[in-house]
């Protein structure tokens, strides 16, 4: 699959999660592996969406078939690092026939009576679905970590209950991408202001935020090791900087494009004699 | 609300199914109201795009402040009519993170156990939702009389039944707008023929969708019916002439903008002080 007009290296690759990782070594302003400016980003974006479009339909259209492929965005990030913009920009070029999203919310009382992933596993996408978790399993070793709700042990047996999932998603036909938008808590305080000083957000802006925003570094130290514990061969992590909100929505849709375009999809043929229908048709 | 650009009357009014309306007295490629052509079609579908999609997200943002509206679209049609054109194209516009969609199919085994609105009623949106069923409870009442499934007295029982949820989905605050998407048979059979043409088409096509066509009059007679019965002051039928998909899109935009317009949406202020919190942020 080419690249998207301006990336000079596959974001998939430039951005994955591998051996010796650090989080605090990243930037969140960089646009890594795309020479142009916001407006080419831009531009790049409106390129590549029927791309991705009509790379969804083929899954789609092969599920038809037998098929038993799906794909699965798993979204991650601090408060205002643009989750909502990726569901909206990116995922918003696709056929909202073929999208199935859930927005994981704090877990109601039924759900918190179960394991973590009890709530996870019918959310998973249908064969030849995009399916987008915002917010997802790993809130129960992120904000749980943080705040001290589960203990080491309890953390571990997540980490591993959390690569078993997937794997065995992954093993049934479902392409797992993770990705991290990693904000800079600078460009956090910029965007919460904004957020009062536009009163067409002011509905986006909770006090709240501000108080979770006082455990950045928990919080950071918390990425890092979900990144140690849980990018696998099979479901690798991206960290995507995020401080630019074009680049985050291309390098995403890039690295979605790349996953899709990975699996050879193909139009399907038809279970039909194609010549006797179109005699059939003839006269009608 | 202004009307879209080269409309010179409402669609909401000029395709609203009224006392005495008559499907077969419908012309199915006219473009009622439009004064332009298809290019005209397609520059005026995209110039109103932004305006749904905030309409949808004022709905969203007041729903987080205790407002109780939602909208549902409810599609019904003749196959190849553009019902996935309609979700592409125009829900398609509309923030994924608002739109809340179901496609109803040939009912399970366990669905059909149940009365036919056992499985529509938890599809209803979410307050702030935008939903839309492709296909609905007027299969019921639709390919059930038909076939014969269900009997002059059971179809009565039906239509009241409907009647009465939909009633209560409005009193609930859930506008409810229905649309027919009216399609000629000649029409039908050029889309057919077109889907075997085109390789990237075949895989919509179904040798079912030929058989069912022969029962064209007896469809066009149960839809006669279903207005007769159930195009009420709360939820109107609107038959949408739909041999141009170009105007079937445009008019069902501007039919949806028509029903969110008339809540008299408005970002809210939301509930917190808002010099304290610019305050509080002054300082973070």
């Amino acid at each position: 699959m080419s690249l998207s007009l301006g990336f000079t290296a596959s974001p998939s690759e430039l951005l994955r999660v591998g051996p010796g990782f650090s989080l605090a070594a990243q930037p969140t302003n960089a646009s890594p592996g795309f020479s142009g400016r916001k407006d080419d980003g831009a531009a790049a974006l409106a390129e590549r969406a029927p791309v991705l479009a009509r790379l969804q339909e083929q899954l789609f259209a092969e599920s038809r078939f037998g098929c038993r492929k799906s794909i699965l965005l798993v979204l991650q990030a601090m408060d205002t690092a643009g989750k909502g913009g990726i569901v909206a920009h990116v995922v918003g070029a696709v056929d909202p026939q073929g999208v199935q999203l859930t927005a994981f919310k704090a877990p109601t009382e039924e759900e918190k009576a179960h394991d973590f992933l009890w709530r996870i596993r019918p959310a998973v996408p249908r064969t030849g679905m995009f399916g987008v978790f915002d917010r997802s399993h790993y809130e129960d070793v992120l904000i749980h970590r943080v705040h001290g709700w589960a203990d080491a042990a309890e953390l571990e047996r997540r980490y591993k209950a959390i690569n078993d999932f997937e794997a065995e998603l992954s093993a049934a036909g479902t392409t797992v991408v993770k990705v991290m938008l990693n904000l800079g808590a600078g460009e956090q305080l910029e965007r919460l202001r904004a957020r009062l000083h536009d009163p067409t957000k002011y509905w986006k802006y909770s006090p709240g935020d501000l108080d979770e925003r006082a455990n950045w570094s928990d919080y950071m130290d918390a990425y890092q090791k979900v990144f140690e514990r849980t990018s696998t061969a099979t479901a690798p992590w991206h960290v995507v900087p995020a401080d630019k909100k074009w680049y985050a929505r291309l390098a995403v849709q890039e690295i979605l494009i790349d996953a899709l375009a990975s699996l050879n999809l193909q139009w399907p043929a038809g279970n039909f004699d194609l010549q006797h229908e179109r005699a059939r048709l003839k006269d009608a």
